[in-house]
């Protein structure tokens, strides 16, 4: 056996070989994976719509996530491949549902499945994914089944709680909703997500429950300091890297992390000013882009919130290195988590 | 021990206790189940409509299904209670969507979800209704649960299916869509959900393979038959009795039945006339009705329809009468099978 940094374990019976692997590695394995996986099958007016969505791209950070998880507790990737393909499967179902509700054309540059194919087919299609994500979850037989899929199906609970919290922000003034209220939306709606992958990766590996917490705490700091990074970048980001408008929330009115904590350090005047923003109706969107952010700087905002960011980062990098695993094989982990601190889109 | 019809069977170590349950018992077992459980959780804007829809009702076929096929097996209800709430849930779930893409105002006589609340409410509503069936399917641990998992669903996959070949066929003229593709359409649709019910509480049972694979096709034929009975009503029910207006799928220009073998039964010139009725979009809908039901009186439709209905059922009952098991135990879904055949609404 010649493994680059390998290492063997004895595991139960039987002897493991896990090779350090790279964030690369895992990234290019979940292409892999899903590159040769086939979506289509009969009727293909519902399937169509799928190979569409997951063939689409984006980041894939759930299922490195998931693969990483395993590695670090000694699992076998080849008893995970349908883990990591229902839970991207699972969560390209979310999207394509929050679009056609959010009615948002574009998805990673692309029409979206309901402005392509029409309301019911992002309807069908979308519940044919949720479905499909099942099916790759059972694919393999697995000691621990029963608790992965409770844990698999509790986090799209929380998810689809989450996303009707952020619908229901919409109907409410921006000084009625909470940060704190924020907060517990994104982390139902973001963060169990990526806490719910890894953790999902670390019980295929039959990884002790304490560690598990360790981990989930990990990847729930992980998806609120990614989330409040992409809230950040639709205020701040470089419109030539960020690939799309900066503003957006604001067009959208939106209830995000910016007008919230802008709320909180605001003076009295500002904050009615901010109020005052939000509420008329019949403000052109660019003018109100240019003087929600001229008051956002006023307020001294930018760094206030890289702070946050910063600090969820940083209790995200302590939860990793109080797991009791090899340092070589957090290593992607903590490189993932370096990305996304960095991710300039 | 005092039980009714009581008998004692030693399966594996231990005893079971089981009382011949009438169908009534099941429905009456059904109905506490659905009345004892909760379904408002936070926020209360998801959960709402899931309570509304599992609360309207409905005949309740496949938890009562899958409780008898338990009991035919000498299984423990205890164990099952789960799984019957988990297939009604999911069996709701696909009606909420169902209602909202064919955007159908009224189910069992009140708003639909879509009407009351909004299409958005209604596609995650339902979302949460498909996850709310796994955690049913999940509450119990059971020996064969990735076998249980699996059959139910790829039922879900093919309901799907069946759904997207029904919204395909409006999009074709009537003499394009061929009967065997209708029965297919109904069969995945449908029959599919019936069997897998019953499918399910044999393996909760530990039923031999043998025995299950009739009783699926029991379900099968039995669910083809509702099926058929469903399109007969339409045309024919006693409006008194059916309780909403006749002739709706002529309204909705829907490939049903009994167009289709009315179709296979024309002469040229009746088929010429049907196709015309069929296509004619600015004929009075009334006007429409009336003259298509002429058209199939004249050709002896309802008799052939009848005869096809009777059909199914008399395979289904072969089916049931092949199963190895207690006579007193298949009396439920004999009576179930008789409700069904008779059927007025």
């Amino acid at each position: 056996m010649h493994n680059k940094n390998g290492k063997v374990a004895l595991w139960g019976n039987q002897y493991i070989f896990n090779m350090a692997h790279t964030l690369n590695d895992y990234l290019r394995e979940v292409e892999t994976l899903f590159k040769e996986e086939r979506f289509i099958f009969d009727p293909k007016e519902l399937y169509e719509p799928i190979d569409y969505t997951l063939r689409l791209g984006g980041k894939r950070i759930r299922p490195t996530l998931l693969l990483a998880a395993n590695a670090l507790f000694g699992g076998r990737e080849e008893e995970v491949r349908g883990a990591a393909l229902g839970i991207e499967t699972f969560h390209n179902f979310t999207l394509l549902h929050d679009d056609l509700m959010d009615r948002s054309p574009l998805r990673r540059g692309q029409p979206t499945v309901y402005t392509k194919w029409g309301d019911n087919t992002a309807v069908l299609s979308g519940d044919t994914m949720f479905a499909l994500a099942w099916r790759y979850f059972l694919r393999q037989p697995t000691p621990r089944l029963r608790e992965i899929l409770n844990c698999f199906n509790e986090t799209a609970i929380e998810v689809c709680e989450g996303q009707q919290k952020d619908m229901n922000f919409e109907k409410r003034a921006i000084g009625d909703v909470s940060l704190e209220e924020y907060m517990d939306m994104i982390r139902q709606k973001t963060a169990v997500l990526l806490a719910g992958a890894l953790k999902i990766g670390a019980l295929y590996a039959g990884a002790p429950d304490g560690e598990i917490e360790k981990l989930y705490a990990f990847g729930l700091h992980l998806g609120l300091a990614f989330q409040l990074q992409d809230d950040l970048l639709d205020g701040y980001g470089d419109t030539a890297v960020f690939g799309k408008k900066t503003g957006q929330d604001i067009r959208d009115l939106k209830k995000n992390y910016l007008v919230l904590r802008a709320l909180q350090l605001s003076s009295r005047q500002q904050a009615d000013e901010l109020t005052r923003l939000f509420g008329d109706a019949a403000l052109d969107e660019d003018e109100r882009v240019v003087r929600v952010m001229a008051l956002y700087d006023a307020i001294g905002l930018k760094p206030s919130v890289e702070e946050a960011i910063g600090e969820e980062f940083r209790a995200a990098g302590e939860c990793l290195g109080r797991i009791d695993a090899d340092e070589t094989l957090k290593a992607p982990l903590r490189e993932l988590t370096a990305t996304l601190v960095g991710r300039k889109k």
